[in-house]
């Protein structure tokens, strides 16, 4: 028997209300087979771009087939849509309000986006207040099931793009800004290996230094490098440039907090 | 291959300790095919109420057969009872304290209620701090497993039953409570949409008033019809009238707490 | 056919991150039948004295065959190691820092101990800031997989034990101290019903007495036979000495701290 493919849930609902396991009970009434996982349900409530790092950074280290389903929806009830993205290897299901920004991105040459419509796949009573349990639940249950992609709507080119969270590059190097700060108090950018590699490339001959405000922040290999509270900057493990303390919360220590600009310099 | 039927997980454990993750071990000790979902476990410590208010709103969005289990349990190793209530979809498992109330009250056409006293189910050593672990959870586990729901106990008539939760009908309209703060702040009450529904047949030609304290709430149909930083009343996803601000917290602007007084009335 | 093992997680990555989504992400996709059960994510952060208190008196809960990993290290990327730990009905997998203390402990009649060095089982990129997504999430999931203990590693007698957390047999009595504070403010110490097992056996005529401070604190069967606001002690459900008020918060009522001794002596 082949196993149903994934299903994660990602949404600002955290885990004292019941919303998630009744988005479970919905999803598993429809297909008693789903495997679902919580990707995160710590996002700030109706925080958008928090919501597009966290799926961004992180979809690809599911199973291909995995269905990710995102529930960060300020709008919900409004006229915004509901749609569902198929990239070469992963589907998403979520509202239309930019929060798949990141994927549009890093898939742009193979991606499908549909306007959800068929509301034949939804629960009977859809609610204008919950629709993670009367819209995207279901979908995802159905998608898990092997309903054909095709069936849910209309493919549009119309979505909704945030591009608030892609570093600049400037004369002098990149400027990025902090869009996450973890429960360790590690403080993530928006600017990853590659970018910083497309730096380095042009720069070969020049010393790459990392700017948090004016102080130049050490590059280390791995968080126990780190001495003293001293605060140190890593490529991390989703290939991301993350200012760190070993041991300690660089966010508390040096006040961070996100939005705060991080810059990547080459110099001599 | 059939799948077990779900089971449910309700609590005031939270989810830093161990002990919902002990309760799954040994479910999955007993029944290796069990489907466990966390309804909530963010139920305050020891609030009968609040746990009759999670699983009497939501059990109704799992698949028929669920069986629901209930760890919010001040009394736990006094000599109050353990019980086992069938309704005609579902089955709940929990201590005889009056956190299944609502289902009391909704059930009431089909409810069977059992004493469990079969302790050739329950795990070898019972403890009396931790019988979500040693009693409930086994029973679960055997339930799912197909085990007859007529070995675990008699059948009892006098189960604590709270009436703490259901609104008043008064001549003027209906009084009743803030039940839940949810995550966002939205302030749930115990009125339902029926319970608006029969005071609106009996006063066709009047119009519907919502009054947190003197202060008329405006309804709404759904969260984003709300504007700027006001309170409004929706029917939420649960069917139950809740207090509102769009994009923020009503409990912290206007200061709502559980208990506080909700009306409905109908006004020329 | 046969269910999989069960894979239980403890670690300090707390759920509002995505680190845990990302661990099961990884093993479902090396194998897509496990059986993933979240222990405690809410271990403080670096504290490796209270994971080896949670794995330690939890892991025999669960059914034999399940593979405990255990990821709170503060060394990651650093020289420290990796293990797997072998015992009668259980494996474990995690960072060599004394995680395992209890368990070496308790199993020391059938322990054996692995050096994970077989990189082939390793995520291809294996980073240096989160060895629990690239090395002991996979090897954990090739373990369920039926893949043999003995490919991972060679045998290692030098893995680190703490011995923070045993309690001192004194001409007294017994001097143990508070290991973990829980939700419901119980303040659980390391002295188990076994150590004042061996303790009343010595000294048949006297009477126990439980020491907070110089506060003696009266020993009960469960929580409701505690009276008012007084600090009680109960054997809790794991088989250890635990000081609570019932109803209330013990540490905060009477300043509970995590490392807080307590005696229990042999009194006239």
């Amino acid at each position: 028997m082949q196993a149903s493919p994934l299903i994660t849930l990602t949404s600002d609902f955290g885990l004292n209300d019941p919303f998630v396991g009744v988005m479970k009970g919905v999803i598993l009434g429809i297909n008693p087979q789903a495997n679902i996982i919580d990707l995160s349900h710590g996002i700030a409530s109706h925080d958008i771009r928090e919501a597009a790092y966290v799926i961004g950074m992180n979809y690809g280290y599911f199973p291909a087939g995995t269905i990710h389903v995102v529930i960060v929806d300020p709008g919900v009830g409004s006229r915004r849509r509901n749609i569902l993205v198929a990239t070469d290897r992963y589907c998403f299901v979520g509202p239309d309000n930019g929060v798949f920004s990141y994927i549009y991105e890093k898939e742009k040459h193979a991606l499908t986006v549909l306007d959800i419509t068929a509301d034949r796949y939804f629960r009977r009573k859809d609610s204008s207040t919950f629709q993670g349990r009367d819209v995207l639940a279901p979908v995802a249950a159905w998608l898990a099931q092997g309903t054909d992609f095709w069936v849910f709507g209309e493919p549009i080119t119309d979505f909704v793009v945030q591009h608030y969270q892609m570093p600049k590059f400037l004369r002098s190097g990149l400027r990025g800004a902090v869009v996450h700060i973890d429960k360790f108090g590690n403080a993530i950018t928006n600017i990853s290996r590659t970018d910083i590699n497309n730096l380095t490339r042009i720069g070969k001959d020049y010393l790459l230094k990392v700017f948090f405000g004016k102080k130049v922040v050490p590059l280390k290999g791995c968080y126990s490098e780190g001495k003293g509270r001293s605060l140190y900057a890593v490529i991390n493990s989703s290939e991301y440039l993350e200012l760190f303390i070993n041991l300690s919360s660089a966010a508390e220590t040096c006040n961070i907090s996100i939005g705060d600009r991080v810059d990547v310099r080459l110099a001599r």
